[in-house]
């Protein structure tokens, strides 16, 4: 009789914000060690999570890239876009599951930390009560860019609230006015809507825009030096807190 | 004629949330190649930085401990807690300065991320604009302990505010109320405040505990479930956000 093969795991392994360095111990042995792996991407890209492993991965590592079906094609309050992705983060758990079953582990490559607004969450919570699923944190973008700008973030008992750039445009004011330190991400062609919201909060002078955080091509700039700047969707907003400080 | 000394680096390197591998590359390197050290610790304690870095470190380093003057004998808002750590960064900092202006690189061992809420931080602003800096990010203890957890903080457009419990109970509610995901830290002998502040938000339900997060001591529990129980300053309170997903 064949014993029966014992389930795999399923790693969720953030990377953190992109320079290869900056990823933790735990996740460069994963890696140096997967049979499996998979990670997200644009259509037609190599995929930012897929270019920070580059040199790590075994040379006969088995890859599953997970093509985003849409991305910015249908507007994110439209019926289609719920149902599309839905659908296709059905059919990747699925694949993984039944992968982890023949007793491989599998690693997912999580851009930032997979818990904090990572596309990894759609698969764990798909996943999580049939295989077992670990999750491996990692810097946060948000930790990148404020480093970057050589400025603490937070002092004593400041408030640090974050913020998508996709909310509406008063929730925007609201929370910018409410918060000591702030971040705001998911920026790209919210840009506008973020200059406006931070001016009518009393913090456009304060604001920094950081783009690619701790990568070579790294920007830091004050916002309003970046006029008329066409801004990535991974690019970060930043207003520092002034809290006490002996 | 002996040429003149090159000034060193102060290296200020996030160490992560406690456990050994949830350092990155950059700071193991750091560590492993480093001839001075400096870390804060209470007097008599061997200090919690310190203890992560046992076995990296070379046999022969220099070791600066900086032994906080004061921890809780002095209320936060007494002019004299403010003047008595005010002049001991000053001496450490003088210290630090010192050293690398002999030419030596100090690494200044930092628990979490260095700019979120860091006590690195008070060395940075003295130092910065005397000698070279640089500041290594990592793995804030709050992304660890919602990974503890087992769920995502943060879905779609939900707001996350990280909050002080130092804060005064009326400010507490009022940031409570008005985020979608929390984080409260620096709990310790406010968590009295913090149960009631979460009640009259209308989020004590939903609460989790966590302690020493990443951890072979961590626990992790719904806040109601923990009722009477004496929770160290470092343990962390998170409610986690309820945004959209597909």
């Amino acid at each position: 009789m064949i014993p029966h093969s014992p389930t795999g795991t399923i790693h969720g392994v953030g990377l953190g914000p992109g320079a290869a360095d900056l990823m933790t111990l735990r996740a460069h042995r994963l890696l140096s060690d997967a049979r499996y792996i998979a990670y997200f991407r644009k259509a037609g890209r190599a995929g930012r999570a897929r270019k920070t492993v580059d040199g790590i991965l075994p040379c006969d590592v088995t890859e599953f890239p997970m093509e985003y079906p849409v991305t910015t094609e249908i507007p994110l309050d439209h019926p289609d876009y719920n149902e599309t992705l839905s659908g296709f983060y059905a059919t990747c758990a699925t694949h993984l599951r039944t992968l982890v079953e023949t007793g491989e582990d599998v690693v997912v490559l999580c851009e930032g930390d997979p818990f904090f607004y990572g596309s990894f969450m759609h698969l764990y919570t798909r996943l999580k009560d049939s295989v077992p699923v670990q999750v491996v944190p990692a810097i946060t973008g948000m930790s990148a860019a404020w480093t970057a700008t050589g400025l603490p973030i937070t002092w004593g008992d400041d408030v640090l609230s974050v913020v998508m750039a996709t909310l509406p445009a008063a929730d925007l004011v609201r929370h910018m006015q409410s918060a000591d330190a702030l971040v705001v991400m998911k920026i790209g062609r919210n840009i506008d809507k973020v200059r406006s919201a931070l001016k009518a909060a009393g913090k456009y002078d304060d604001a920094w825009l950081v783009e690619c955080a701790s990568l070579s091509e790294q920007t830091v700039q004050k916002l309003s030096q970046a006029e008329g700047r066409v801004t990535p969707y991974f690019s970060i907003v930043l207003v520092h807190g002034q809290g006490r400080r002996p």
